[in-house]
């Protein structure tokens, strides 16, 4: 059962190598962007404005191959890829929440992207609710960030 | 420019038809199911255990077409496809965050699915965090929310 997934249009970063998007410890994404939406879509964007926070769904589309078990910047030992946001996914597909700071038609301003430039889009999703923070347990990372303390 | 998917597994869910999912207002997804990986990508399910919640991305394998603007059950205004949750999307990826409950090899116990009995999975991806909930504007959704007290 194979699914075919067409891009709504493309990310706009300041990123063209992957070397330069933060990673690892301590990495935090307050880089802008631009979702630059395909104009048959943009209807499809209508109301988004009031909210704050999306996410993005993309392709990792310059990541070749799938490692089922491999080793994050943030950690000297493997993990399972479901257990990372490793790019080498049996389905290449990115996730990322973004700050929206405004939209003009098609393109909307975002804070937070950590893509290379011209990375389709998949799909845009309002960003609805958080996880009770006090049930969060962060797995490997929580462990090698409190050995970081 | 088209990207081919081919699910990872299959969730296991209460629900055989669409009515069946809570929806709308004070909808909560308290339902617990099993998150079914296929045996050759369960090594890359190592170290998963250790993540309270995870990300779910799904395919809506039931529903038909796409409509960019579109009344949702929680309001009686349409709104457009990327500002809601509608399976009626470009393309049909389903999004969903879950509680893992345990694991048994390749079969992982969760709460909170909101997706049909035998629904192809894509991808699973570990939850790392909130945004902050003092920033976070709920669009349409908060309005209706906010006349409902």
């Amino acid at each position: 059962m194979i699914f075919s997934m067409e891009p709504i249009g493309v990310v706009r970063t300041p990123y063209t190598d992957t070397g330069q998007v933060p990673k690892g410890r301590g990495a935090e994404h307050q880089a802008e962007g631009v979702l630059e939406v395909l104009p048959h879509f943009e209807l499809g964007l209508t109301d988004i404005e009031g909210f704050s926070h999306l996410y993005v769904l993309w392709v990792f589309d310059r990541a070749s191959g799938c490692e089922l078990l491999g080793t994050p910047p943030t950690d000297t030992r493997p993990h399972g890829v479901f257990a990372t946001r490793s790019p080498r996914r049996p389905n290449p597909i990115g996730l990322t929440v973004v700050t929206l700071l405004g939209r003009d038609g098609p393109r909307l301003s975002v804070r937070g992207v950590d893509m290379l430039d011209g990375t389709p889009i998949l799909d845009i999703k309002p960003y609805l609710s958080n996880v009770p923070t006090e049930a969060l347990r962060r797995g490997w990372l929580g462990d090698v960030e409190a050995s970081w303390r």
